[in-house]
């Protein structure tokens, strides 16, 4: 029923997650909407997104350069690494604007129950540059929960005796939560990790 | 901070209307997990659609061939004309699988609020066809609104003595709906336009 490029476009949106079938409808219409240049920007980005983004060899983040932004830029802090479980977070810290050390992006957590075990996700990787480069600090800055904690051990465990000092983000009630909403773990979480008021 | 490809996709995303920046980060990191030729059909999908698509030359469906699915499919009945403000709403109507007759799309509704004319719509287009074709009966299938009743109405006046049935969607409490959740204009309507029970 549809023309043939509509459809195609349809599907091609029902590729990506979270879009279904009406949504797809309403956004290859749209396209018709745009002006013959935006249209030829998302047709090369989507392309050019997948031929030239790969991982950057030195922290796994995705760069279309030799290096990423951060491993190439000389004024950043190489005392301390954030090590993160997705690509996606290095941008989320850096949209802080506040954190100026190194990233490591690991493949995923580890979750034995998923049958991912620690070198699916790259850890040697990620120790063998602790050791090459010599960080002060540690920052791992998983996701609160099971997988990212026992990443967060297994790790630490192997890097027991290297002298660097190993942190976690801090987990809690989130800043103007209503305290009724916040969930038991987190508030758990929030009691134990109680901080003294200085 | 984002890598040119990834940035120009994000913006790209945000072309599409409804589609903001978290949103638009989210889809253009998901290209990233799509198979090569995902990508390729996506990619050449938006460049089509927006090369081989255009309106049917007589009924203003969109489409990819010289006249539209229902315009030049012999089968349809040619006794009944059913007009729609949107090229969307064909496919709408398609997919209930039950209007066979034809379609005509206009661009939009008479809103002379808007300062948009009978002559900015198509109108003529329309009313030659319905000349030229001797329809029996036309259906005005237009959202119900101000705008819809007053193209209905100003559409039916020039075919006075013309001797075509003109008829509209019937508008009422919808299928399913709580009674106490229908709004007031809409029970209205229902109420004025009560049915017999044969």
């Amino acid at each position: 029923m549809y023309p043939n490029s509509i459809k195609n476009l349809i599907e091609s949106f029902k590729f990506l997650p979270g879009i279904g079938e009406k949504t797809a409808e309403r956004l290859a219409f749209s396209v018709l909407n745009l002006e013959e240049e935006q249209v030829k920007l998302f047709s090369d980005s989507i392309l050019s997104v997948k031929e030239k983004i790969h991982s950057c060899p030195n922290c796994n983040t995705l760069t279309d350069s030799d290096l990423c932004f951060v491993c190439s830029d000389k004024t950043r802090d190489r005392n301390v690494l954030c090590v993160v479980e997705d690509t996606k977070n290095v941008f989320v810290f850096e949209k802080l604007a506040t954190f100026h050390g190194m990233y490591h992006v690991l493949d995923g957590l580890i979750s034995p129950l998923d049958g991912i075990n620690p070198e699916d996700i790259g850890l040697d990787k990620l120790i063998d540059r602790i050791k090459n480069e010599h960080f002060n600090e540690v920052i791992f800055a998983f996701r609160p929960s099971i997988e990212g904690e026992t990443t967060s051990l297994y790790i630490k465990r192997v890097l027991e005796g290297m002298g660097v000092v190993v942190t976690r983000l801090a987990s809690g009630v989130p800043m103007g939560a209503d305290m009724e909403y916040v969930d038991s773990l987190t508030l758990e979480r929030a009691l134990n990790d109680r901080k003294e008021i200085e």
